[in-house]
Parts: C-alpha cells; structure tokens; sequence
C-alpha cells in the first residue's frame, strides 16, 4: 500500500510503499475517511536531528477511519463502521494507566502512537489498538469534519483548560490563536471563564478567536504581550493562562501574568531550550503559589465520547476552523507543505480521503 | 422606618416600624435599588416553628442596594455607590474562613444573616456588614436585572454545578427548574456538559430550560424520574446530578441517576426528613463511589465580581427570569404572596424599590 | 478440586468438588499461599436473600497466592511465584476505568469478582483475572502476614481516610475498630492527622486502636456516640470521619459529628436501609457543606505496591491484627465460623494453606 | 526599645534603638520568649541589592511570643497569655482571601510582613496584626522549643509536601536536609510516603533526616543527583519530589526525577535566575503531566492549631532539629551570623529570649 512520510527522518518525506498490516487482538485495520495534517507531523518529520528508528514512517494522527478488517477479541465494532480515532490511543493494561497517566502508557507520550511510532493515517490503510477502547462512533447530527477535529485539536485544546483548571468567571490569556489556541479559547468559554483574552496575529485566527469566545485579541507583533494585556486589566493578573502557543519562552510570561494561586496550563511541546535567564522577577514568582500543569492531550473512547457530545448538543462547532481542503492521498504532500509554509489565512485543513 | 417581615415568627407577616440602624465600623447602611423576593423567604418566615428570635424580622435577601453612610474604616466605596449585594454575606475575621467553610462563619449557615439573624431588604433601610469584602460594583453594560440575580439565584444555582465537579462533555441531570434550578442548567452549559436533562413541569420554567441549555426536561408528574431519564439514556446513568429542587426525597433519586464515581450537588435545604426507607437498592450504592456534597451559596466580593463578568461577557443572561415585576415597597406583601402561592407562569419576581 | 463455599446461596455453606479451571489470557492459576476470612465472606454466603448464580460458588477474597499456570500473554511472573491478590481484581480494558471508577469495571462493584462473581481462595486452586495489572510482588522484609492484609483489610481501611480527605492536624473520628476500623485508624495517623478518636468496644480491638494511633476510644455501648464525642471535645465537630462498622444508622451519626465542609469516608456496604427518619436536624446538615464520599476498595498492582511498600519501609505492620490462626483448607468450615460469631477476642484469622 | 536589624539594607546590620509600637485595632504588643533565627533572615537583610524601605528594620520571624498590650477589638486573649506566632500573619480582609491566596494579602508574598515590611522579634517587643486570627495557643504538653519550630519550620516543610500531593505509599525524594527539608521528610512519612530518599550532606542533617524517616539519603557532593536516584530505584522515577533547598538549579533536577502526572512541591524562594539552558531534555518534559506547584507557607490560627495538634498528640517532636542555643536579645548578633557562616553540625539555633 502506498502512504506519505519521512523517507529519511530528518531530512526527507514522500511517499512510501509498504505492507498493508494485519490487526492483531483488540487492533483494527482502517481506511483513513477524512484526516487533518498538523504543525506537529511537521514537527515529527524534521525535529529532533535524525531518528533511525523513524525513517520509513508513514505520516499522519487526525483521522476519522472506516473499519476495514478486524482482530481476535473485537466484538463491538463490525467492518464498514466510521468511528473518531483519538490522536493518543493508549494500551490500557499498562501500569501508567493506574498512576493516571495513561497519555504516558509504556513510556513519556507514548501513548501517542499513531504517526509516530507506528504508521500513521495518510496511508490506504492504517492500524490502531485496542480499538473498542480507543475509538468513538460518531453521534447523529455531527458532521465528519467537527468529528475529525475530536481526534486532536478539541481534546488537545480543551485539556490546557483542564489543567489551569478555570473556574466560573475567572479571567483567562490564552497564548496562541492557532486551532489548538482557537479550541482553547472555546473550552475556556464553555468551562465558565468571564474574559477571555487571547494573544495572536493571524487575520484568520483573530477573526475565529472573537468567534470563539475571545473578548480581546493582542497581537504580539505590537508589543510585549505582558505590558499589553496588563494595559486592558489596569494592572490585575489574569486567573489563568494557557500556553496554547509559541515555545518554552512563553513560560516566565505565563508568569508574569497569572496572579498568586492561579493556574498555568502548557500545552508546549517544544524542544528548544527555554530562554529563562533574562528573566529574573518572573522565576521569583515560581513561589507565587502558581500551579503549573503540563499535559499531552487525553485519549480514550470517553473522552472522544464526551467531546463529540458537545459537538451534538451544540456547545462547540469546531469545522469552522477547516479552511482549506484537499482530496486524496496525492493532495498530501500539498497539505503537508501547507502546515510547513503556514500562510496568513490558513488555520486547520482537512484532507478528504475515502468519503 | 418601615419594613416588611415577620410580626410573630411561625404565624404571622406584616409591615413593621424599626428604627433606623446605624452602621459600625466596615458597615454600610444601604437603601435598596431593586430586590428579588425569594421562596426561602417564605421559608424563613414560616417554616421551622416559632423562633422568638424571629419575631419582629424584616424579611429579604436578595438585593442590588445604594451607600447611604459609611461605618468606620470603609474607604473603597463613597455615598450613593450602588452595588450588588450577596445573601451570603461572612465575617471574613473568623476561623471557618480559615477551613474552607466562609459561608458558616460564626455558625452553621451564619454567613447568611441579612433577612434572617439581622433584617433584611424589604425595608427604607437595611445594614450589610463588612462592605468592602462582601459586596460588588455593576460593571457597565451590566443591567440592574441581571445584576440582582447575582445576589442569591446565580450564585446558589452555579454552585450547584460546582458541586457536583461537572467536566467537559459530562451528561447531566438537574433536578428543579425554578429559579435555581434553571441557574444550575445554564451552569452545568457554561461548566462544558453535554448532555443536560432537566426534571421540572411548569410552562415558563420549562421553556427556560431549554433556553439556558437543557436538552430534554422530564416531567416528575408524568411518571417515575428515574425510569423516564433511563428511558431517555438508554439506561446508562448520568455522570453529575444537582438536586435544585424537591426535597430530601429527592436523595435517593439522585443516586438511583448518577454512575459510580459521578458527582452530586445537594442545593436542599428542607427541613423535613428524608424518605429514605422506601429505597434499599439506592442506598446499598452510598458505596459506589459516589462523591455527595451539600452546600449554602458562596458570597463575597470576589465570587460577586466573577458573576458579574459573565453577564458583562455575554456567557448569561439571568434577567429573563424575571417575569414579574411590583413597584415600591407597599408592593412586598404582594411579591411575598406570590411566592407563597407560585402561580404557573410565575419564575421570579423583582420589585424596584428606589432605582 | 474441593473447596469451601456455598451450596445453596442463603442457605447453606461447606465443602464442593469442581474441577481446576483452565487461566484464559492473561490469566494465572494460582495455589493459595495464606487466605483470611472476612466478615464479607458471611454477608456474601448469607445475605441479599437467594441469589442462584451464587449457588455452589468458593467463598474467600483475601489470599497471598503462588503461581501454578500462566495463561497466554502473561511474560512477567514465573510459575512459582509469590503474590499478594488483591480483593479487587478490575477488568483494565473497559470504559469505567476511563471514567475514574476501575472498581465498578464491567457494572456496580463488579470490579471485585474473586469470592462473588467467580470462584474464591478458600479452594485447592484458584483463578485470578489479568494477573500483571492485578497482583504485585512480596518486597524483601514483608512477611507474609503483613502481606495478606494488603489484599483488603489496608486497601478498604486507607481508602476510607482518602475519602474523607484528612489533611494535616485533622481531627477524625473513625467509627468501628474491626480491622478496617483499625486500618482506618493507622491510615489517619499516616496521612498526618492530629486528635484520633475512635468508637469501638471489643477490649483487644480497642487495645489495637490505641497502638495503631487513636488517641481516645468511646464504647459505643456507654451511650450516644456523638454526646460522648462532643463531651472530648468541648463540643467542636471534628474535621473528618469515616464509617468503618456499623450500618446504615451511621450516616447520621456522622453529618452531625463533622464540622462544615469537612470530609466523611462511608466504608459502608450493608444492605439494609438507613434509619434516617429519626433525625431530622443531622440532614439539614446535609446542606453543610459536607463532602460525603463512599467507596470500595481500590485494587491494582500499582496499589498493592504502594501498600507493600508502606510495610517495607516501616510505616505500619498490620500483621498484629491476626489474633487467630488456622491450617489448611480443612479449617476453612472453623474460621468461616469463627467469623460468623465474632468471639470477643476476634480480630481478624488467617488460614496457612500452602506455604 | 532595642533590637537587632538592617542599618543600611544590603550592607550593615547592628542593635537598633526604635519606639514601643502601639497596638491598633485587633493587634498586639508581645515580648518575644523563645526566637529562631533564619536562613531567610541573612536573605531578607543582604540580598536584593539595596532597598531603602528596608533600612533600621528590625529582623527576625519565628517566635513564641507573650502578650503585652492588646489593641481594640481583642476579646480572647488576656495579657501574658503566651501565643505561637506563625511567620505569615495574613491580613484575612483582603480579595486575595476570597481568591484562595491568604499567603498574599495585600500583594505577593506579602502576607509574611514580621521582620520584612514590619520591624520583627529580634527585639524586647514587636507587634503582631491580628492577634487572634494569626496566633494560636500552645496545648498542654508541648515545649516551647517545639511550638517555636510550628512559627516557619514546621509550616513550610509541611507545605512542600501539600504542594506535591504525596498519597499513600507514594516514593517521594526531598531536595535539601536543612530544616525545612527535615520537616519536609517529617511531613512525607506524616502524609503516608513509601520510600523517602533525600539529598544532603551535613553530618548532623542527614543524621536527622533519617530520624525523621528518610529511607536513603543521596549527597549530591558525590555526583549527579539524578544518577544516584536512579541508581537506587533501578532507574525508575519517583512519584513526587519536594524542593526544599537550592536554588533554581533544583528545578529541572525535579522534572528529571519525578514520573509522568506526578507532583513537585518547591519552596525555593531564591531570587538567581534558573540555570535552566543547559538541560533540553527536561523542559520537554514540562508536558509530561507533572504537576508543579511553588509556594510560600500558609500562615492563620487554624494552619497553627493543626500543627500544634501534630506535636501534642506525639506526630512528630521538631524540638531535635535545635542544635545551638542562645540566650538573650544581645545574642542576636551571634545567632544572625550562625545562619550566615551554616557550620557543619547546625541544623538550627533557639534564642532564649524572656521565658
């Protein structure tokens, strides 16, 4: 079968032609429906010099899937059923799953699989395990591309929300109005927050941030993003922050502008060292009593389960991000390279495989 | 002056004559703007046999009020502020702060005396203690209406929600869809649930619930609650229910609807006992991991100023409650009666006093 | 093989032939290494009327056991192995662990299934279901008598303290001085509690009270428990209890010992209804910010670790409760008996079978 | 009066003459009985280059102290009642109260204001604001010596094991065997910890630290901190780690140590800016669901009460930490430079004051 990824890690992607896999127990093979290229396939690709064990891999972890064959044990599921495919799709008989921290199962993050340490979903076919588990129908009235948007940017999104842990009408900054960002600012909304301040630059992005639920958008191109958003609160710390963007330079800024016993959600997964040193006061305040949480995005049916819900009982419409579209396989070189190039009016798209 | 409130508690309403009091230090003597009658005002003044310490008690709690003088020590607010003001109202110098629990102050469920251990709003004049810490300004393109709901209806009805640890994409059932209970519905959208089933009757009640998030409502006079929303669930159990109406029968319904390891918010108050006895199976699941709280409404400042933004931010609009409206305070007797006899298409009334 | 269970379930107990079941995958077959009868043990072959899928079912849950067969998929433990089975024995792949309540995986309480739902360790052999997620390792220095106690006795008697939450210089009243009272007891001492009073009345329970951290024991026999209490302690509501003996009548008991928003940990199972009617004024306080919390017991190899390792490093020895000991399945009709009649003397057995 | 203090903030401290304060409304005038003298002392009066607001400012936080004089409003307590006084005496009639953030009052970390932004207890008198909502008395049968240690020691130790959230049987290493971290151990083995591994060097500190109930303790003068904790865990990260000594360094040491969803408590203060460019690899660990949470220690009558509670009822005896004694105000000097030279066998100084 034919999929598009790293040829070389580090250096070089196109397509590859590989086996089409066999479903082991609890596994299923599927045929990808729609998927959504992410910042981070780039990030995957290219990052973090040259990963041998990475070379070959086909690309890809958003997708909504068509079972196609499946394996001993699966009893709930039958072929031909279109189900969410979560990004992180743990094995649940690990020990990190009763330490709660079931992203982590096996591993740091290697609950994230798909794409990554296994092939991902811009292919003819892809696995994923424990599939019962693991993945979600898709409710009546919710349309395939709200419902690809379940698999990372809403759980993703919504989980920096969950760890600054907002409460009914707490004053919030989110960094970054990118989808992750943009969904952010939509679970800060629905988790209660009263003003939501956003920080970003893109047309697009501003535009959706108002839509989603931002009373302010700073722009960080105009200045520094602490002085500005303390210019609209008069002074005041924000309740909460969410790093929804940017790099581990965000976080003395988080810092900076989250009050005493207020919450700092992070959702960055850089690599590059953090540029703390010039930053003095804002480290002072690590005493401040800030909690400070760091997560990659929650998977598992549930979770899939609930966030779809939402989507049916109208409380988010996340497809409003999909701004442009592609078809088939062959379009997924030119979708990658839109995630790498990032334009002024992209914010998420959508790739329309096997509809 | 003239107020309105109990002559003989137990027995009998009535205009009294009190003197006007005078404000100590970090009090403030306020004239109300607009109040809110409320059914615990029937409560207080009828219920729970005769409480001598009752006699002679001007009723109301609900209030947004005007600084008519200031006691020792106040020096945030000036003559003629106009400010909302909470029915919990705590003395934050005193060691239940110090546990966690402000709204019991100086004594179970002290924290709330305006209308019950000092008089209250249905008056010229009325005291509220500790000004600065316990009430809040009206942010601008906040109006009176929404404003006065803050007061007790807001705060009671979210904190129902709180209590029963909504998370993103929860089914929630909320029991009671007066005033409070429709409060908690539009907490339990804002809180990020997902499906939210309501169980009232009356018209008006029942249009608003669909209006502030209800997906379906359940009529108690149509049948068992239980069987109904199990009907509407396939019969999985929800995973939150706020009990914000009935009384303590209302328990092991609750139960009966919420899945082990679900939450439940307790916002009753009566003083009837239990009818627990008819229900074993209910009780055999106090060990299913379920987490049961009760609780009085938060007050204070803070608490206020969150509620406000929301209204200031368009998460809520509260003021649609309001669907009957009296004039002056000649008009108490009537807004009392009202209460007493909640006619159908009754859901909250206001009177304006001195706007 | 022979074992000791029900014939007819609420009927009557002794011995039964079956033959030595097959380890599905996963699975192991283990040998029991010291078993201890439990008071469930007589609820479970006694009560809730006749239940026929209970009939000719093996009693007994709590067991050190050495593995005789591994099933497909097992690659950690040898045969010969010696492991701690903890009472509760969840299913990991299913979608109540995603929701936080592994006890409940597969429907209420069903996560505890040795001794219920399938065959128990008072037998020749027995099965226990995902071995690797489910039993941990005897660390070097814990003896086998500590050991066992994890597999209930700890787990139930810490779990209670978890609920009611005790932090540091709580005081906690813990209601029962059985063995999971006295669990209960050590785990408030471990989790940093003050004052510990206890209510019990059996003179070497309560000599074990006092040496496992109660600083103060009231005979329940003496008069009311809370008038007794409150005499301690000048009339202040402790910070937390927890329900470790008794039944249902406790709850009341335990609303109006706990101070506003403090914590209760119900470890209570019983079937029979509560005696609530009689105390109007403790439900009231139902509305007193309680948080009111019940729970089975926490199973999982990553628990038992934990546990273990309490005893490895010395913080408790749970191994002074066994006060009488038995041998071999041939004495299992004596302690089942003995636990039936709860001599004074009684704390708790353990049976040598294999060692 | 006298007292011993900063002359020229930054540069010079020496004996200070100044007037007797005047107790305000709800204060007292105390003469200290028994002092502590602080590392944060040397902190407080040398670092920060030069602030003028700080110049003749008497120092000293930690104190028993007897009640002197007391201002309006005091009804508890009488003259020559003897009262611990915590280093933090918030002001309880501000926001950040409502906000959760007592520790702040008033700004950041300015609920510590005894000896920093008020003159201290290096002195024959000092004031103490809120006498009877920030001190507590001493129960019967705990010693000065420990009720002096509840004041910082005991209160800061403690919270860096809140802050981390230690559960039962949890492995748990503690940065630093000073005071602090030796009650920070205390505090694991109090909170229910398993292992306590803790990384020291001074003789006589890691003497206590096992006293206290570190299981291992780690000195980091003979090699990486991390290696040799991995060495002993066969290289498996703890569950929580508690900052309780260096500087900013300790914080990627922490996210190196500590499992994916555990906790870091850190009570590192210290105003050098992180030396954190030199280790990538454990920022991208910020994702990895830890938990941080810095904090400066909660102070209040009720945080007092419950650690006084720990001593009396035989928790925990703080009293073996004082290892040098001093008698009188005029050996405040020598005490003062105790704690800047930290010889050897300190651990930590009393100063007899007026017992």
């Amino acid at each position: 079968m034919k999929g598009f990824g790293t040829i070389i890690h580090g250096q070089t992607v196109g397509f590859l032609e590989k086996n089409i896999p066999e479903p082991g127990p609890f596994e299923a093979l599927m045929e990808p429906v729609v998927i959504a290229p992410c910042t981070s396939d780039v990030h995957i690709a290219f990052e973090q010099g040259h990963n041998p064990a990475r070379n070959n891999r086909i690309l890809g972890h958003e997708s909504v899937g068509r079972i196609v064959k499946l394996g001993e044990g699966c009893t709930e599921y039958k072929v031909g059923d279109v189900v969410v495919v979560p990004c992180t799709t743990p094995n649940w008989r690990t020990l990190e799953v009763q330490d709660g921290a079931f992203q982590h199962s096996g591993g740091l993050c290697q609950g994230m699989r798909i794409g990554t340490s296994q092939d991902g979903v811009m292919a003819e076919y892809y696995l994923v395990n424990d599939v019962e588990m693991n993945t979600a129908r898709i409710p009546e009235g919710v349309s395939l591309e709200s419902a690809l948007m379940v698999s990372d940017m809403m759980t993703t999104g919504f989980h920096g929300v969950e760890l600054a842990d907002v409460q009914f009408g707490d004053s919030v900054v989110v960094i970054g109005t990118g989808p992750v960002g943009l969904m952010s600012i939509a679970a800060a909304k629905l988790r209660g927050a009263g003003r939501i301040i956003a920080v970003g630059s893109r047309p697009k992005c501003v535009e959706l941030a108002y839509y989603y639920g931002a009373n302010e958008v700073v722009n960080y191109k105009e200045g520094d993003i602490v002085e500005q958003i303390m210019a609209l609160t008069g002074g005041r710390k924000v309740d909460r922050t969410v790093i929804a963007g940017g790099g581990t330079e965000q976080l003395p800024i988080a810092y900076r502008l989250t009050r005493p016993a207020g919450g700092i959600g992070d959702l960055v997964a850089a690599d590059t060292p953090p540029r703390l040193d010039t930053d003095t006061a804002a480290f002072c305040r690590f005493v401040a009593h800030h909690k400070f949480s760091g997560g990659l995005c929650p998977g598992g049916r549930r979770r899939a389960e609930r966030l779809l819900d939402l989507i049916k009982y109208g409380r988010v419409d996340p497809s409003l991000m999909l701004t442009h579209k592609f078809n088939g396989l062959e379009s997924c070189p030119d979708a990658f390279e839109l995630m790498h190039k990032k334009p002024q009016e992209l914010v998420k798209p959508i790739v329309y495989m096997n509809v």
